[in-house]
């Protein structure tokens, strides 16, 4: 009896679970079929009527590099906020911030002075010419002034070659030519490698003396454009006026040297700063219909560097990030939780942008479930870096059969954004930053080059569709 | 007894069986630790070291646009043997075939002609002036001669819409204005949609006696280049002249008549043919040090448009195949199969070099067992198309963790190339071809942006890394 009743039970349970099992799976493959009809929506709509190559146009052409605290930030701040209104946003505002206001301040260069033996034989005397080198200051370096810097140029290749060269460094200019390593595939892990030497490189040159620095440009380019970028000064010591050299004539230099030639060089910078200023992370919210308080951030940032149009870094971005709203009006989704649509201020020398907005989630105690973040250019998107627990990893893991067909094949773990990094330390936010194809970022990234022309319409918009549907996924279904 | 030794027997079995298991399992966790080492191998020396790039350069730059039977054809044959000798082919022979040869025969035009009044108070008559469109003869097509032809639009959206309006085209000139669909995310789907109207369409229009056809150019593009491409005549009915018109024009063109305006143009071409002339396959062979008569085939074409530069198409299939060869020499791979590096003639207009390739083949009776082509462009690789029988596509398609962390994430099913095709029919060989990201490739197909420039170093690289790979992995472990 007991045994046929447990024969009995566990029948009916078996039963029980085939349909349970059987609901289940219904109920999955439907939902799988809702989510993937609905993502195709998103894209069409996107591939269609997509505004983000226009909306970047615009940003680049009509307002171009917009540095925290430059009138071009400004107007970048007035072009978002009217944008996000006109996107469709429930309610848009400013959230204020003080940011650094460095400037360039002119026109930077080098160069050095060789003799050469005329060929004219009316002159046959030696002259000494210049020989100029492609430079940009490095971010909130100081200037050299007018007046410039001369110095006899020591090439370092190391951090470790700095250490044993120390006493040859004083009062000489350091040029650290550290290459990008060509045989990672991933190029970020390039910039990883030899990125230090940029932003600490003129801080421990001068540790040991050094009156300014030249770093080698942090790229794969086949070009000669200097790459900027910030540079950290260690406030125990000088601050020295710091360029990056073109990677054609870092090779040049490089050779000199090598050859055991002395090389001169003069150096000019005006760079300096102003006093902070006010600047603003542009926020346009959708209201959720379900769980208000949920905040779902997605966001990329509105300065950029001042010598290029900032169109990869960080425009895209940001008109990916609007077209993540357009599209869900147009298409009429009603998002559950509240989107967050957030441009954000001064992410190149500063951070203040991501930190203000942090800060004020914090003491607002503001319920964010997760934050996404564009910061690695407009490029065909292939995967998403997730920052999480490892539940919540195997969730948005599941998800990458939804997204394979519009690129973003993988979910990886690990990666996020330097915007969201301060919500995501501050608050345990997960997040997930967009990776595209990373082959041509850092031809571009912080140069001249970086300009609305590199841009690619359907690559930029592909980004979007990836990022909405993530989106689309983590409201529908939460964390 | 019995049973004992049964037990017994299956014992020793399940032992054995677990040896067997564990042995089959390190032996396979030895070989992919291998050819995982040495695929990095391949991409270090390519990445490191690669000629593709500048090889492309002379390609492009010192020959440019290379169509069948033209003197550049000539150069770029005798540029690839003698690159495929120096990259360290045992031997290198040139394999003849006739080839068609088109000219263009002069500047394409097109215009309409539209009144305009003056603005000039001096002269307020009206006037009739030249509106310009940027067109590029289709490649086979015949011309109008000097003398021009001239007639009246009329717009078809699809071949539907010509059966429908047939009796309306008779002395006019045909428009098909069928736009790329933005939705596909492969955009070679695009491709296969609107690409009939310019192989079909002349032919299907002049069944119904229209004089002449303008067909919207086969891109995404954001610009107005032209971009041109075989068409393929009807025996049966007169040859017609036929331009493709660049998208923005179409576009114009487009609301004119959608307004419901009358528009004549009158198109200039000169195209004819050349009596057929000798154009050539250039191999270059490493021979197979253990089964020398199995032989893999990896190829690109080597003619290209001539209103280019032949860039991505296919210029950087050509580089990257001999890119192939001169890292196996480099890293010192002597394969056990016999490769061969086949630059194929005329692909564009005729096919003539795939087809010969395909007919010696069978003359000589060889034993080809794979074949790869690289004809999608230069850009970042994701994946391979692969034909073959199911259990081969399982053996290939087992290797893509071995290509993943290179680009070709994934082995899709169905895919090869044109050069290739024959062979697979003839021989039913398995072929497989290279899938770069596609968004861009449509920009620049056969258009006057198909340039140097347009192809990026790293890309390119990266291509020719997951073909040496692939190529390696089946040279090990055959078919």
């Amino acid at each position: 009896m007991n045994k046929l009743f447990t024969f009995k039970k566990s029948n009916l349970f078996n039963m029980r679970s085939s349909l349970t099992l059987a609901l289940v799976c219904f109920a999955m493959l439907t939902c799988f079929a809702q989510d993937s009809a609905f993502i195709r929506k998103i894209s069409d709509e996107m591939l269609r009527n997509g505004q983000a190559y226009e909306n970047l146009r615009v940003l680049t052409k009509q307002i171009g590099g917009r540095l925290a605290g430059s009138p071009q930030m400004y107007k970048a701040e007035s072009w978002a906020f009217e944008l996000l209104q006109k996107s469709g946003a429930d309610t848009v505002w400013k959230q204020s911030c003080r940011v650094p206001r460095w400037v360039r301040g002119g026109k930077d260069e080098m160069w050095s002075s060789e003799i050469v033996s005329s060929n004219n034989p009316s002159r046959p005397d030696a002259r000494l010419i210049k020989v100029p080198y492609d430079v940009v200051a490095l971010g909130n370096t100081i200037g050299t002034g007018p007046a410039g810097v001369s110095g006899e140029l020591v090439m370092i290749r190391s951090f470790e070659e700095l250490e044993k060269r120390k006493d040859e460094v004083k009062n000489k200019i350091v040029f650290y030519n550290v290459p990008f390593n060509p045989t990672y595939i991933n190029t970020f892990l390039a910039y990883r490698d030899a990125g230090s030497y940029r932003t600490q490189g003129p801080a421990r040159a001068a540790r040991y003396g050094a009156k300014a620095v030249v770093v080698r440009s942090l790229t794969h380019a086949e070009d000669n454009h200097p790459h900027t970028g910030v540079t950290n000064y260690d406030t125990a010591y000088p601050r020295v006026p710091a360029v990056a050299v073109g990677i054609k004539d870092a090779d040049k230099l490089a050779l000199l040297l090598e050859k055991g030639k002395k090389v001169i060089v003069t150096m000019k910078t005006y760079g300096y700063f102003l006093p902070d200023t006010t600047g603003h992370n542009i926020i346009g919210e959708l209201r959720g219909t379900r769980y208000p308080d949920e905040i779902i951030t997605v966001g990329a940032h509105l300065d950029s560097w001042d010598n290029g149009e900032g169109a990869h870094d960080d425009g895209a971005g940001c008109v990916q990030t609007i077209e993540v709203l357009r599209t869900f009006k147009a298409i009429g989704y009603k998002p559950q939780r509240t989107i967050r649509f957030v441009l954000f201020a001064n992410e190149e020398n500063g951070l203040r942008g991501g930190n203000k907005y942090a800060e004020e989630a914090v003491n607002k105690k503001e319920k964010h479930i997760f934050a996404l973040e564009s910061d690695a250019g407009g490029f065909t998107p292939r995967s998403f870096g997730f920052t999480g627990s490892p539940e919540q990893y195997q969730k948005v893991a599941a998800w990458q059969k939804l997204l394979a067909p519009y690129g973003c094949a993988e979910i990886t773990r690990g990666g996020g954004g330097a915007d969201i990094g301060p919500l995501h330390r501050a608050l345990n936010t997960p997040m997930a930053g967009l990776m595209p194809d990373s082959q041509r970022y850092f031809d571009v990234h912080h140069a001249r080059s970086d300009v609305f022309e590199a841009v690619n319409k359907r690559e930029l918009l592909l980004g979007a569709v990836n990022m909405a549907a993530l989106i689309y996924l983590i409201d529908q279904y939460g964390l």
